[in-house]
């Protein structure tokens, strides 16, 4: 199990057979200890691509995002889910599709931060279906940059995103992969190990 | 002239006598390692209070607040401008009014991680007519903790916010202050002086 996991384990609520509950450390109350860990270790998995800048998108990706960047000694660019007023020149946008919240967001970021030349990793909390990270994917292409890969803190892996992303081509280094939250228990893709075990 | 007045000189731009725009480092890129002596500086500030907690707002509030608590270390609590459909039970909200959008949102945050004993600093990005430190500050009276100070990225220093915070008799440390926006150009309120003198 790694230090991530551990966290999860110790701090994560499974409120239904979907959602898992992490707000004591990234959701809402941000631990940033944890943090630093998460992009020193996405860092780690990606020192061998010439990242130039990482992509996430508000609120809970920046954090992680971030730290990544600290790490990396790149700038981190968020997307941003409503227009901003001083931001309204040069936007790209992609609409993603919300399942827990059923609506379409139109998802935006300035071209002045995403160049042709950039080498793009992509960040972001959760992977369950994908939405979010192909609209950051699809930024990234409308800009003319390279997607180095995609960094998840925590897949759902018992849905459709990884397998999505995979289709089209992309890395995906998640930190910690979740096969099952039934019986309103963890269960990680890792060597199919429970939290409580 | 400042580390952070420094960067502002470089990278800001004055698009109105009212609105610095720096989205090359805080509002939509951030460069990590400008957040990171941010956060030092908030922590040298704050160095002999008990601060046990960080409290700010998403989005652009997360990326200093983040880095103020990993050299504080505490953790960080963010304000929601929306609710989440997670994070519903036991909120304590507050009405900040939105000068630059004209609209009022309700910001919210979980009573679980503003408790009590907290002794608790404020971190935003920008500090202009005060109201959403005010309503942060509302957040943690009603959470019942204390207000240990209001930390600030940028003061628009001929804004009201300050006299307003003020007059609460709250501790404000803002790392850049700005006494003017006039004429296209940035001036600090120390030592009167401007970005290009």
């Amino acid at each position: 199990m790694n230090f991530l996991e551990k966290v999860i384990c110790e701090e994560g609520t499974v409120l239904s057979d979907n959602i898992l509950k992490v707000d004591s450390f990234l959701n809402h109350q941000i631990k940033p200890e944890v943090m630093l860990e998460i992009g020193k270790e996405f860092s780690r998995r990606f020192k061998n691509d010439p990242i130039t800048k990482i992509l996430t998108i508000e609120s809970s990706g920046i954090a992680p995002a971030v730290m990544a960047g600290l790490e990396m000694n790149v700038p981190v660019v968020f997307a941003r889910k409503k227009k901003s007023l001083t931001l309204n020149q040069d936007l790209i946008t992609a609409q993603v599709y919300s399942f827990t919240k059923q609506e379409t967001n139109e998802i935006s970021v300035s071209n002045k931060w995403l160049l042709p030349e950039d080498h793009v990793l992509i960040i972001d909390d959760f992977l369950a279906h994908g939405e979010a990270a192909l609209g950051l994917a699809s930024l990234v292409k409308q800009a003319g940059a390279t997607i180095s890969g995609i960094g998840i803190v925590i897949e759902k892996s018992f849905q459709a995103g990884r397998r999505k992303l995979e289709e089209e081509g992309y890395r995906i280094e998640s930190l910690a992969r979740i096969g099952s939250l039934s019986n309103g228990k963890v269960t990680f893709v890792s060597e199919e190990v429970a939290c409580n075990e």
